[in-house]
């Protein structure tokens, strides 16, 4: 049952073009994980470049920031300056011959390209048409710019803060965006698959505001999820202001315990027997009931020993707890070293680089890590060879500016 | 080209069918996907229930949890004791006419099941097969019991906190199931497109740290993606203690100006317009180096207004502004109520249930809710004709308690 990491078993989507509009993280978290599973994804750039290759950080060149790196490995570098008609007609060939268009373009800007899915899908009914948006039709912020902040606060992601700390605040990550992201990804997956069966292609948007919003109010919309509600909005265990890692003689551990079993062994290894029997901590909707008192126990019982001595006594109990890490010692993790997760590769510019490989597993094995991102344009004259070009007529393209190759673009 | 929302086009995944054996959170997430997309999910309870049910929050019945209902809706409820043979035989069968099967419970539990995938594979080779595991083979802490938190806490989650904060802090989301649960979905979406070509099925793992530590190494290697290291790791723009909702005069509002045109129209609108010629903020390389000074700039920047006030000037300015939402602002944010993320529905039993529907537009219209989360065992009856039982052979089943509906189930 098992097979190399690099069969096609582990390339599901070898064969399928994707015409990769996209910039900054959104779209490209969303054409990663298609290049992931095997789809050539041709990243169509400006003259400038993505944004992200400079305003993601320090790189050796100066235009391959660590995260542009890690978001846009496996995927082709195409160099157009789409101010050009001569440009607009590669794009059109290239849009003929692929499978997927994904954009996280504002609707109007993708109009004025042409590259709406009014007239794209017109002319090729099996194309799979992508926008990622900040905000879906029929409502008033309908066309507003969005950011990855903007969209955590008008989503409520940083007011879920504000209700347990006092004041709101950012997830420390990308979310709205890394997360529409992947979202965006399975809706394109499962309208290729639907493809299969209609031979009809499709045209999706994801919003970025009410696909965040929708992930927050699944968990937290909670007792006012009935009428009348039982009780204000939020997860009270989540909220919970000691719902936060533990903290041990030398550091923060994370540790939690939801069964009964979990909570009796935790209580044991933390020297409180007693607090087995009491009535408010019994079962696990006793605690619900008294989750101000359960996690305030939780909170002050490792102070006397060490994270690692008190992860050896979890990990004996069975009750669920791991280190805490931060960035420095998550590399140092000895189950992401053990796996593998972290490796190396050569970039063509920038020198040798860290890699992540892909987590998912097919048959106990990821799939290879694609290459490292290229600079803008390096693949313009492959790709353009690959749509039928002549050298002569690849050379006038770049001669013209309409496309460009490295040294060449004036970004 | 537009398509009314219940067409077959926006239901991908109609005729496919998954054996749901998750619970919590991961799982259901992932599920939850397959079943907007059209999938036929029918979801296996044991007779306790799906522990989400009660820990989720209170429900009128006391077993349908606000976050369990969102999380499982359009799923089918079948209760099953596999303890009893005469429930693993049923499991079998429904097995046999399925698709896909997924499953969160650890890779030993699954095995004692006979639901491991290599049994099942052998036996159904066009079987998805999908497990999503806390810590995938090969390191040390395989088969280690995995929650939400302790999955933030390892995969650095919790840590970016520190960082910024001075103390590590969960993000007050089940992030790590919910974000797991999502790219599962994406992994089995790609496996049955392969399907479509091979004939063949797949047999998958998605290990929830390795996928979050991917998630945050993404964004935060950076500057040590590169060999020598440029810096240490950490966006720091993303880590920046003063990368906040911005405080008004009465709240705060969540506001981002990336590009120089933003800058500047940001400055001017706050009153600042001699800092626009400042070196250090001249450019996003400027600003970058001097991220410190950008966002203090920023933050002191609107004390004087209202957020409605300042609001209305950003809008008017192109300037990425918005509300920054709590909970309760949120339900009534004017762009989610026009285009009615939040619905009603009637409940078996729970009454009147508050509905977030699917957030992917198809065509420019959403899939249609799928029917509230059912008690368990609700459609026991339903799935075993379906699959071929009589009448005698369910009442026996469900007098033996192999199998049980509402009413019979002793959870």
């Amino acid at each position: 049952m098992s097979a190399p990491a690099s069969s096609p078993a582990a390339r599901p989507l070898a064969g399928i073009r994707v015409v990769d509009l996209t910039s900054v993280v959104v779209g490209p978290a969303c054409t990663l994980r298609l290049a992931d599973f095997g789809a050539e994804v041709i990243k169509v750039e400006p003259p400038a470049g993505d944004v992200l290759r400079s305003l993601g950080g320090p790189s050796p060149g100066g235009r391959h920031a660590g995260s542009y790196l890690h978001l846009n490995r496996g995927k082709q570098a195409l160099g157009l300056d789409l101010k050009a008609p001569a440009a607009r007609a590669v794009l059109e060939r290239l849009v003929a011959s692929s499978d997927v268009v994904v954009a996280n373009m504002r609707p109007e800007a993708l109009a004025r390209l042409g590259l709406d899915a009014d007239g794209l899908r017109d002319r090729y009914p099996r194309l799979v048409h992508c926008t990622i948006t900040g905000f879906g039709p029929g409502g008033p912020y309908r066309g507003r710019p969005a950011y990855d902040s903007v969209v955590q606060g008008v989503s409520g992601i940083a007011g879920l803060a504000e209700r347990r700390d006092g004041r709101p605040l950012y997830v420390p990550l990308l979310l709205a965006d890394h997360v529409t992201g992947e979202i965006a990804a399975s809706a394109i997956l499962a309208a290729l698959l639907a493809r299969e069966r209609t031979g009809l292609g499709a045209t999706l948007e994801v919003p970025m505001h009410e696909t965040m919003a929708a992930f927050v109010l699944q968990e937290h919309l909670g007792p006012r999820s009935f009428d009348p509600p039982l009780g204000p909005a939020g997860d009270a265990r989540v909220l919970n202001p000691d719902n936060r890692p533990l903290a041990t003689a030398d550091g923060w551990i994370s540790l939690t315990a939801n069964t009964d079993a979990q909570v009796h062994a935790f209580l044991r290894a933390v020297g409180r027997p007693e607090l087995i029997d009491d009535p408010r901590l019994r079962t696990v909707a006793d605690r619900f009931r008294h989750v101000d008192l359960w996690f305030r126990v939780r909170a002050e019982a490792l102070a006397s020993r060490t994270s690692a001595d008190w992860l050896a006594v979890f990990a004996a109990a069975d009750v669920p707890a791991m280190p805490c890490h931060t960035l420095e010692t998550l590399e140092r993790d000895p189950h992401l070293a053990a796996v593998g997760l972290i490796g190396t590769d050569e970039h063509p510019t920038e020198g040798r680089v860290r890699t992540i490989r892909p987590t998912i597993l097919q048959d106990g094995a990821p799939a290879p890590v694609g290459r490292p991102a290229p600079p803008p344009g390096f693949d313009t004259r492959t790709v353009l060879r690959d749509l039928g070009l002549g050298e002569a007529e690849c050379d006038a393209l770049i001669a013209s500016g309409a496309a460009f190759e490295p040294g060449t673009d004036t970004g």
